[in-house]
């Protein structure tokens, strides 16, 4: 006889957490949310409770599960590179909800690899607020290509999208631009209805209205207008937008890629996924060479788990990686 | 006889203000310095204070002027475009120096062209942390480009050309761009030795490093790596990021310019004054019709005397600016 484990898997990302408790056959029993779960940019306290209440969540849903039992908890976070154990900040959290397994941190972009593939190798592209990819083999994390931020790089992201959107406008309204859709639309986004105003010194008043409003708020606060470049697909400016996101994509996924290794590519976050934008990267990278298969996925909850089970012991095969995927579908939906 | 009247011309800036006291034949009599100076981003308080300063240390170099026979006060400086009289918040500054007259606030990119020439039309550039142009025609401001800040525009300024030093020092490092001296040079100016620390995830640690450096700071902090670009000429990288910053200046100055218009072109800041720049933009815009003559100027005090004179009714010509340019220069170093 078999003896089924329990196991859990947390995805904790800048913007939520999510946790799913599973067996050793890739059956999830549960998922449940928590906030923003990242030691690092959240405070460890923070992160400790948001994780606590996703497992917390999860384990609801199995009240048959004794929590003693887990026998790993696998957590996937950014910075989670330097891959060790989380048992400082995170054990109290643990041992309060009756857990003895120590959490193991993997890197979110692994577990977001493993979301869309049980492949030991492929790549992986997250283009969400900011942009990364990373080449895997053997099952873990063998090279990594940008990620630095918004000052320092995530070409193509959300941020750069918006951030261009709001240059485009600015061009415009300065004169010095080409007449864009953007325009108005940005100035609906931000709420800026300076129609009938008097020029400032010659230039619209919805110009002075535009640098208050972008530098009252936090740069990040740009990638909001990502959204817009997508909107009307007949305005030149935002197609081209678009298409120097799409070509900074491509060539990440590239700048990763081997000629001996041509795929999976697995793609995540709102930008990658965006099918204008996944379609003619799919397009660029296959005319590249990385002709391998394609997996969209949501996030890294379904790797998480994957991680789980493998640092048990537990060979994920076609089999047990389907059923999770399926498994983890129902229990999100409940 | 001739009435000799006595004026007060201030260039407020970000760095610090300057005031200066001249007579109505132009002479300079004397220079003063305080802070920051401007109400908008220092505060009422501050800026009033450092504005009083600066007039005080001019005052005391000429105890024979009485200050309540200041016939006029003219204050340049950034948003100052919205011309007016400052009274309110500078009042109490000026009625403690025995001031009685009011101060004329003027665009600081007016008085940095009236800085360069006493001609009534022509154009300036100023490109220092940020970068802006302006058409000046009749002695007013008739056209503003950019200056909209290194989130909205400001290409070709410091803030852009750190920025851009900081990507590419960032692409090596990431193992995606060409080998450039700026990284050396970058991480010697933050203090990263990361000689001997292991690789962390395939990527060297003096990447991870430059990337905590980076986003501990304030993003206008980028704008200190800015000369780090013109100091090795041999570097490929290094010269493509002055090439384009040149070549957005120019186009700066070419998006104010209209063909029966030649110049003067007035330039000033950090940035657009460097030799190499200099010499490049005014070729640039030259090939292009802007052939009047070039001059280049330190800040705008010459300019706000200018402005004071012209505000009481005085005609400057080229030898009140003339004796004006040069009574200040030695006024200064006083």
């Amino acid at each position: 006889m078999i003896t089924m484990l329990h196991l859990l898997g947390i995805d904790a990302g800048g913007t939520s957490t999510r946790a799913a408790l599973l067996t050793s056959d890739g059956t999830c029993l549960g998922v449940g949310r928590g906030g923003r779960g990242n030691p690092v940019s959240d405070g460890e306290e923070a992160a400790a409770q948001a994780i606590g209440s996703a497992i917390s969540g999860a384990l609801a849903h199995a009240p048959h599960v004794p929590p003693g039992e887990i026998v790993a908890v696998t957590l996937a976070m950014a910075g989670g590179s330097a891959a060790g154990l989380a048992d400082e900040w995170l054990r109290p959290s643990l041992t309060n909800l009756g857990i003895h397994a120590s959490a193991q941190v993997e890197p979110d972009l692994l577990a977001m690899f493993a979301s869309g593939t049980h492949e030991p190798d492929g790549y992986g592209l997250v283009a969400g607020t900011g942009s990364t990819a990373v080449r895997v083999r053997g099952g873990e994390v063998d090279l990594t290509a940008d990620g630095l931020g918004w000052l320092l790089g995530d070409r193509g992201s959300g941020f750069w999208i918006g951030h261009q959107v709001a240059l485009a406008v600015a061009l415009e309204l300065d004169g010095r631009g080409p007449e864009t859709s953007l325009t108005p639309a940005v100035l609906a986004a931000l709420e800026i209805d300076a129609a009938g105003q008097p020029d400032i010194n010659g230039r619209p008043a919805a110009l002075a209205r535009l640098v208050a409003a972008v530098y009252r708020s936090s740069p990040l606060r740009l990638a909001t207008l990502a959204p817009l470049a997508f909107a009307d697909p007949d305005d030149d400016v935002a197609a081209a937008i678009i298409e120097a996101a799409v070509a900074a994509l491509a060539q990440l996924v590239l700048d990763v890629a081997l000629p001996e290794l041509p795929g999976p590519l697995v793609v995540g976050g709102g930008v990658a996924t965006q099918n204008r934008v996944h379609e003619s990267v799919v397009a660029a990278v296959d005319a590249a060479g990385v002709t391998g298969p394609v997996h969209r996925v949501d996030d890294g909850l379904v790797g998480a788990g994957v991680l789980a089970l493998r640092r048990t012991g537990i060979t994920v095969d076609e089999a047990i990686f389907d059923r999770l995927v399926e498994t983890t579908a129902t229990a999100r939906a409940l």
